[in-house]
């Protein structure tokens, strides 16, 4: 069997190693085959790709030519082929089970995408000056999906080992694309969850200061995540400029009007345009642009007037120019909060494990697509929760500055470790 | 010696060749490898690459990336890796001097370079239908050049015939770069014009019909091309996106105002902000942007005029977003009337060689860095002209669809042969 | 003594009359007259217009024209000309006090401006239909300001009954010009309540359904109005735009930039332009703009940070057309929470009335400049709350069909009256 | 017979009569009644208001309230009470024939009305320094037809003189709201030149120095004047901003997108957002939005481009933001060009007055109503020219600092007296 080179076994060293090279939504090949061979290695049954992944559910899936290179980007590091050919079209998800008699099924979910950021190279940043910074140019770790992989599988060696105590089935669920909400759902369509009793997933940072864990995070925002491609003309920028229809000044006059919807006084919203790409040339009217996009709402009718408000703005900045539009479904993710029962079981374990301040609930701000795995292990008469496990930032969660405290890794392994061994 | 792989003799022939692989400016390496090589057989004594260009005159330069990926695909297409070799660094000029006793100087200017427009892929389309459409995605010669060497190419053969009667040197200059106005300065630096007697360009279409000619185009604009890059910083969209600052929003704002900018009752403006590229994700606040842009004016004064607007604009802009921002210039060209002389020769030929119309004066509604060579010969006391030949259009120039009536292409062969033969 | 014509006693007929006739910020002039000449014949000590309002805390006070109009409007529909004669400079103010011995003062306030809004002419909406409506083009009660002013006269009522069981000094403040956040201020500096041991104010409606109380609003957020001028140069927009420095497109970006400013994910923000006054005639390039504006947010912090962008676009977008600009302050107001004493008296006096649903706190969206007199009152040792009494809408506030339940009048009466006799 | 208070018999004394009482368009009642009178006195036949407008061809004509006001204010300046009630509805034309036997029927036009511009009030500016600055605030004579009127009745005295040699019929038309493209049609409609052999019109300034006079203007531009009105839907701006639909946005995306409109390689094009008015009060979302525009272009299929353009925008900014649009026309003009027989007869007419420097054409840059009289006396048979008269000036047309050359006065009634005389 082919080895991921030099793969630590500290949660620290894990974090690190994985921060260095980071990978984005359904691209992440090495992270996958450095999960699964360390799960394989610990005993876990192991489930991947298409196994456990609805292709059909998998929204934006990357083009094969990102995936090839993905693909091989893993093996130069190291990656076993082996696991590479086990998810072929960007389904990086793998699922490892552990059983132990009878008892309920409990599933903890860990995500391990990075994203399209640039780190920041400045002495001041400490993965810079440590020497584990991104080497993979414009994409970063850059909010926390490093640790909570790497306290996913410190949380499966400590849980494997003959001392830990717990009954019945684990699963661990090492989920991609949880960035612009993607990933969940394909787990969630294949049934992943659906005999699952209790279900616990978490997050680091989210301005919980280190030492402290929430029970809760809650303001899971309704979002959607969308690309509007506009389509005009191209023409000659001086000898001919009438001809052209113009898509940049369209998906200018877009942007703007995004940024620009209102408030809404029942309940919080956001909205963004991350991106533009418009135009091919200086001097010939830009015929194209695509900018990707997102907005959330407080809850789902907040989310319906935006939908709405956002159609209008996309219809009248194209009728502006007289360009087509076109609006292509990337994410989606849903708002829920955690039930009693798994924050009662949270409070118990941070107890347990001896958090000295348990808060018990705390704003997430943005949203987390486990919101999908809760909402059906609910349905299917679970429970269901989200923790924060507190950690002091360097600069905000996708910031190219963003670090977070590594002592909260271990904190976060054991109260992982003690919800199992509670259930 | 290498042979360019297929290369035809007639000029209808040629010019499809060319079309078939466009090479933007300064990465035209196969484009002046055919030409070299042909102009080399023909007799003529070459200077190329850094013989006739200065690198410090040269505005926006490619990456060292994109010159390798341009000097492989040469070589891939049959060019002779002599030549390639001969043009290091984007200087993909080629300047061939041919002499016959004593007489005048005469230089005439053939552009070669390509744009980064998407050839349009149906049978409306000739060059599609006919099986000479561009190769190269996203790339294409969608404003004649590839006619322009083509011709430059016939002219060359036959005033390199024993039948074709001139006296004194003929100097044939296949210059790069035209489009964004970089390629004429760095040859005119180098001092190629500096004893030209008698200088011409022209160009096809321009919306002059086939079988007329223009002694002289008007309305030669001065313009500068810019880029213009934003830098905020980034933040998570939804949980803190009040510490982010917002360069997209900037680039939008700066594009809608630059092309608000307004009329001046004093002659005709012209400005294009043709491309933007911001952010990174998209739920990350936009932390980068580049605007690629241009403007255009009938009169220096009117250009300085805009060039103050466009500052203030992008300023503006930026401030608006509290982000940093850079102005880089990329290339420029200046308005100059054809003198009386250089008409006077021009309808001489045409009417030698029998075009039926021909016409004083004609917009050309552009520009052309060709003003830069005959600016420079003017002053030295020579005469330069250029001057338009008809050629039906399919479409403007620079849209998808462009292309021309061939039947102009030995009509400007032609027209060119007689300017010389007439000196 | 002149007599408010036809002015009627019960509290529903009151906010008719008021209703009719709607008088904007700092120009209640027939509102103050009527609310004092009721006080006066019941008894109360007045003191009004200079005697309570510092005039130099006054921001964007009316001109002396708009002044002068009102007044004139006022004595055509019968108010006093010796009560116009004490409110000389849009200091339309009345607090009138009595006292019953020793005990606590206690203040209630009471606001009765209206707002700029055009009311609806349709049977759907109720004061039309039943004839009540505005008389006045373009101004409304459309905040229900005229049914707060209508309870403050009837709980005057009832305090100066005998059978009005209380004690210590009662003092009614009636308050102009709350919309927009400028008339308690003035009110404040003057020193109307640095004697006030107990203060209340309330408010109709803000989506609590009748026949509820809430004991306190929460989320007042901090607030500044601001009017934005823009002054460039004009010139004729066919022969010479290039010689304008247009003030319409300063204020149009800056409108479409300020409506794009990020929300924050520490806590609400909220921005409006609410009116843009551009240009002067159509063939002119603009040459001055006034915007009227106002932000809002939940923390002094969060508007700091507000008020940093909004100088940053209201800058940017100046530079973008050179052009000057200048900011205008209009109004502020402050965020604060009701405290608990004053909330326990709340729910006691609503209990004692008899008022079926009693919640606790309940978002009241806006802002309120009571926020000023709560807080100089807390600074001086005393107690100050914030009441809602529920009303159900038919439309939001400010809209021009807006309209309350008038079933609530008596309900407020009730419990401001008990509020006194149980102080 | 009422007399006009104190108005004056010289050409410069009269122009500076009317530069102090400025009057816009459809309200020149003053201007008008002083014509009225004074040709009257020459012994004139006249005919005024409905007698020579078409109501039904007056777009935008003035309310009823302002032109009551109008009228009172001419009243109280000395207005004949019998010219006022002569002119009920805005129709402020005076048309003035003297017949002297058989001959052509010779038309001269004079445009009598101001814009709503503020004078500059400064000593740098003469109008102010000399004392007949405009006493009406926002209106002032920024374009010279106080001349042009002045010149009119100079003209009128000196061809009603028995020295004056000249045959046939003489035509003075006062044409009113010739700014706007709102006067001449109703005229013309009305027949006032269906019977004209020679038709001349004129300009003074336009860039044109003093001394200079030009036999034709040219470049008169095809233009559309509307008004635009968005409807949306107010709400409280913090409370439920989510409930309002912002007309002021969309008039903010509709002025920045109207002057972004591409120019065009054809020809000529102007836009301009002259004015904008949204919205009632600060702190509502604005329902409400009216915008004065205009745009110009060299040809006929340029304005059509440009209408289709116009639409686009208006249309898609209205959808922008969910509010409804109509667009209410409000002038048109038309482009022609002067004949080759009446620039004939100016340049005659010219060196007959000894006019040191006549030039053939002159660009006027912007457009003048005059076209439609000159298209209708073309398609019956008659000559129509349109000369200017050389005037420097202290700053561009329409800007609040604009003057003229006085000393072009006396040129331009010597030069219209000629052609009279000579026709």
């Amino acid at each position: 069997m082919a080895t991921v080179r030099g793969f630590p076994h500290d949660v620290i060293g894990m974090r690190r190693a994985l921060h260095r090279f980071p990978e984005c939504g359904f691209l992440e090949y090495r992270t996958a085959a450095c999960v699964a061979e360390r799960l394989a290695e610990l005993g876990y049954d192991l489930r991947i790709g298409p196994e456990v992944m609805r292709a059909d559910a998998m929204l934006a899936p990357p083009t094969a030519a990102a995936i090839a290179q993905a693909q091989q980007a893993a093996l130069d590091m190291g990656a076993g082929p082996e696991w590479i050919a086990r998810m072929p079209e960007g389904q990086t998800a793998v699922v490892a089970d552990m059983r132990r008699g009878a008892g309920p099924v409990t599933a903890l979910r860990f995500d391990i995408d990075a994203l399209p950021v640039a780190e920041a190279e400045s002495d001041a940043h400490r993965p810079f000056r440590e020497g584990f910074a991104s080497i993979r140019p414009g994409r970063m770790h850059a909010c926390g999906h490093d640790g909570h992989t790497a306290i996913g599988l410190a949380v499966a060696a400590a849980l494997a080992s003959p001392e830990s105590r717990w009954r019945g089935t684990l699963r661990l669920i090492f989920q991609p694309a949880e960035e612009g909400g993607r990933g969940a759902l394909p787990l969630v369509e294949a049934g992943v969850v659906d005999d699952v009793d209790l279900f616990f997933a978490g997050h680091l940072g989210c301005l919980l200061p280190s030492g402290q864990v929430a029970t809760a995070a809650n303001g899971f925002l309704w979002a959607v995540k969308q690309d509007v491609i506009f389509r005009g003309a191209p023409a000659h920028a001086a000898m001919a400029p009438q001809l052209g229809r113009n898509a940049l000044l369209a998906a200018a006059a877009a942007a703007l009007g995004l940024h620009a919807m209102p408030r809404d006084g029942d309940g919080v919203t956001h909205v963004n345009v991350g991106t533009v790409r418009a135009g091919t040339a200086r001097n010939v009217i830009a015929d194209h642009a695509v900018i990707e996009m997102e907005y959330r709402g407080e809850t789902e009718e907040i989310l319906a007037s935006l939908a709405k408000r956002v159609d209008d703005i996309v219809q009248g900045a194209a009728r502006m120019q007289d360009v087509a539009v076109e609006t292509i479904p990337c994410g989606r993710s849903i708002g829920i909060a955690p039930d009693r029962e798994a924050m009662r079981r949270v409070a118990e374990a941070a107890g347990r494990i001896g958090v000295g301040s348990v808060v018990e609930e705390w704003p997430i701000g943005g949203g987390d697509d486990a919101t999908y795995f809760m909402r059906r292990v609910r349905e299917r008469g679970g429970h269901a929760g989200y923790c924060l496990i507190g950690a002091d930032l360097s600069a905000g969660h996708h910031a190219g500055t963003f670090d977070f405290d590594e002592a909260a890794l271990p904190v976060a392994v054991r109260l992982f470790t003690a919800l199992v061994e509670g259930a």
